[in-house]
């Protein structure tokens, strides 16, 4: 961490405050030049709260060296962490694809997707019981009740399930699923996140719409400081000026997370574009760029969709994207190959 | 609303859209021209989901033209909305300034700073007990106790309190609390708003960091459509690429939501820059701009706060602020003072 | 185009409107419901300045319908356009790799990078003579003499050469170059781009850092409009609040691009993300998602150049690079195969 | 400046460095800790090219602590800058009233123009002869016809031009007019700036819709730096992900430049806004965050207007804001009233 000073600050102030970092087990070396003096503060400045440094009547400015997250580090977990998945993983040499409605709308067509998008690849069933909508006028779900079709549907052909909680009061309804998901709207719901952090299950946490990478992580450490360290990464677009898309999908993360967190990094192109005839080429690039996996949304019948039909693919679409996804993954340093 | 169809349709794939649409009650006018057609869809489109249209294979694009809210909606409801506040309100031709500690950190503290700001004009008193912070190694807030202190703040200085919910579970905690406030991060934690909504007390909705402003009169819309029409709207930055504040107060976005809405505005300049230094140009500004009062941190020790302490301004400088607003207000369509 | 009016206008004013319209050849549909007034705008409206309508007083919004361009609109040329470049083309099933440094430095420098990435696959050298830089104190570029340099490495290597230009008053020094580079910060330009569009050189015209798709269009139609229909598009990312890579790589941007014109689009990964070892993560991944080309900054001595030696990339990255583009172009819709 | 090395860096690569800094007479502070390793280097780095200290190998990241311009610094000029404006000022405690029509259409409409903002205080008259237009197919201004017409309206009002300038080239026509506008879609055309550093007429600078703040500066910095020291910044909205407005409008852009330059800082309502009946609030928000003027399209007949009609106010609207302005000057740190 470097302290920057202002220029005429006297030497009771800087004794203050170089006392006040060294009450925190950090080092201080000193660096005096004509226009600018110099704290460097080495040591463990991970959870030191850089605003209360700021406060200080002399300082400048605080720069941080360290990243201000632990567990989701890879400085400290040098490998690649592989989560649990029904009976598979995320992460390492698996590339993961997850399929499934937006939307849980009914028994028969939770079935039939879900045969469908296990015959084309798919390694877990996506689809939401908890519906968070702008519109409080909009379909919000189908509760409990879906998460059970949801279960019916793992019950049959073995795909895991994941889907998303809203708040934890609702955890009793998500004791049998697979992961539990963070909805963009909910990353900062640090609430949940700590609930969250008690549960042994998996965690898909989605990039908030205007969280920096940064942010994404520390929601992470949250669940992670908490006591669960198998969280799962998703980038689903951020907000920009663009509208041509419903999110611009950044896609960059994905090597930069690489470098920072040895937690896997799974897309989503659907909610990221919006457009169901965006999805195919975005997927084959996040894959091109590392990610460890894709969460799709399928519909066997978009345009009757209770909500987002518009960024639904086919089953048909699903099958073809899955056998181009098998054709790139040894270009890629993926070994796996979803089954089929 | 606006549905503009593909070059090449056949009539039995119009007739299917159209009925589908005359079974909400709306009216079509169809408009056939050279290069495209287009349905005039007319009645109270305020509900219907735009996406469901779109999954029409025959649907090139859909525009609306009534805006998606109605509760909140000054159309409906053309007079200005008022919403008590203790003994007096927000909204119309008051001016309401909020002040306070970002974090309720002791008793005396609260105490000492309610007097303060009582004694400089503020008319109600603000201060975190549930906080919000992006790292689990930070202060999370003295929560039931913080609460405590407020309402004995309260009882001395006559002052009403706001504070922040993070969570409906902590609900029975806020029985007391005059303004229940919903923090940027969760403008769109919908569990949250719904229950909000079947409260009496006020709420004061937070604009969220990516939130356009549509978005935040769903939000707002949310909380009405559930029962509870007292919301007060509080702009506190959006964020963009500019660094040298910690977000971008959007000060365009009160003439907007005067056009659009009933409810009051007051504008956060403390949490927008995180700079206490800007936060006397900023309140002012926001004055000018139209705003229904301002929300500002304020602390008798900014250099030793648990939290923020860069963007609290001191006591003094708030009574100072204070008196720059009073001889505003004459000025701007603002008649009621501050009382001092 | 939609007109929607305001509620209580009167006959003569709607007339006033109509007439003004009819006057620019359009067909008007008229559809009068319970809350709202719609005009329906039909014929070609691509140059129809939507700011003059507004201004009527009875007109509550426009919307349009058509794209406000023309001839880079697909809708009107569905082939894809083929770019010539030196031997070769740009476009259609062709996938190009430029290739070179930042900055023309030296001779040698020029020479010895335009050998090695044409060895390892390039189709065209690229090389900033005129260097637009943020510091009106960092180095300039060599300017003329630098063309001169990378005409000898032309000559040399028979690759052809893409340098950028910042005004139109240096067009002289370009009479040789192969494409010439219009840079994010010149894309309205609107001088510069009309003298393009007198050439008969194929322009690489790079998106702006916070221009929207359309506007990329745009500004391609006014050279095109001007009578150079050669332009090649190029996204290199745009202005986001994330802040761990320079700019954030918009690859959704390429399936928009391909729906909406006929031109080719390359993707610039070295200067959207700033970090040499996320090229090639995005390049792979630009290419998946259907880019015609990339062109990517080579530098034999990234320490040392004069300017982004950052994200520059070294002659063997390259390589290993081009290798692995080879092996994924079978996959996407691209036949054609770096020569190597 | 800060230097952070990589954590296993050996000491030939460290002293390569160091002296490579101390040949550009710099002082090197070196901090020794557990986990980082830190040279403060001390001594003149505003011309330092911060990328080439990022290329040794063993540097993991530099942060600046100076500020990259000198001229525009505060901190090296601490008194305000009084810029010229025909016989008045811009600047310190005046505030400046520009007004006039987007584009000069007709000699009538501009003299018209010019004698009703006039009588109503304005101080300059504005005018675009040179348009910058998004599209090839929409007005592009009368040029130095449009010149002639604004200086027949100075030579009958007194009020000196300010009007906008798109390349170099056109520099010729500009020799008589008071101030030289950059737009913000040029403000970083090196090319043009460098060229008007060599006048001696103010310039008016447009800070560019993705523009940082530095930006800004810095671009200031590359006209003062080629000789001419008379810059008027002018804040004129960024872009966001709002679609309310056409731009966000950055107030908090003027305390922060208050800080960082001595330069005068202006506010452009009616290009941020894009809506005539925002530029009023916002004009007096402006001035209550402390800008030195503002720039208003004003025309007296907006709905015949040739270009951006929806955001001019009539010459009545204007009058009336003028005697808002002209009633809250006092309260503000303005104490100069406009002339009426």
């Amino acid at each position: 961490m470097i302290v920057i000073l202002k220029p005429n600050h006297n030497p009771e102030q800087r004794e203050s405050l170089e006392s006040w970092l060294r009450e925190l087990d950090l080092e201080i070396h000193f660096s005096q030049g004509q226009t600018s003096t110099i704290l460097g503060v080495v040591g463990d400045t991970t959870t030191v709260d850089i605003g209360r440094i700021r406060m200080f009547d002399i300082v400048e400015d605080v720069k941080r060296v360290q990243e201000p997250y632990k567990k989701a580090n890879r400085k400290f977990h040098p490998d690649d962490s592989i989560i649990p998945l029904g009976a598979g993983f995320v992460g390492g040499d698996e590339f993961t694809l997850i399929a499934g409605p937006c939307s849980v709308e009914s028994r028969e067509q939770v079935l039939t997707i879900a045969r469908e998008v296990k015959a084309a690849g798919a390694q877990a069933l996506r689809g939401g019981a908890y519906k968070p909508r702008t519109s409080p006028y909009a379909f919000q779900g189908m509760r409990e009740e879906g998460i059970a079709i949801l279960l019916e549907a793992k019950a049959e052909t073995g795909l895991p399930v994941v889907t998303e909680i809203m708040d934890a009061v609702d955890l009793p309804a998500f004791e049998h699923v697979d992961v539990i998901q963070v909805g963009a709207r909910n990353m900062q719901n640090f609430t949940l996140l700590k609930e969250l952090g008690k549960l042994n299950q998996p965690i898909l946490l989605k990039r908030g719409l205007a969280a920096t990478i940064e942010e994404l992580l520390m929601s992470a450490e949250y669940i992670m400081a908490n006591g669960n360290e198998k969280v799962i990464l998703c980038e689903r677009g951020i907000r920009t000026f663009e509208i041509a898309t419903r999110n611009t999908l950044d896609l960059s993360a994905i090597p930069v997370l690489k470098e920072l967190t040895h937690l896997p990094i799974i897309v989503d192109p659907s909610h990221a574009t919006g457009v169901a005839r965006y999805v195919r080429p975005l997927s084959l690039a996040a894959l091109a760029a590392g990610a460890d996996g894709l969460i799709i949304e399928v519909h066997n019948d978009p345009a009757n969709a209770m909500c987002d039909g518009a960024q639904s693919i086919t089953p048909e679409a699903f099958a073809e994207l899955s056998d181009a996804i098998a054709e790139m993954l040894p270009i890629v340093n993926k070994t796996s190959i979803p089954v089929r």
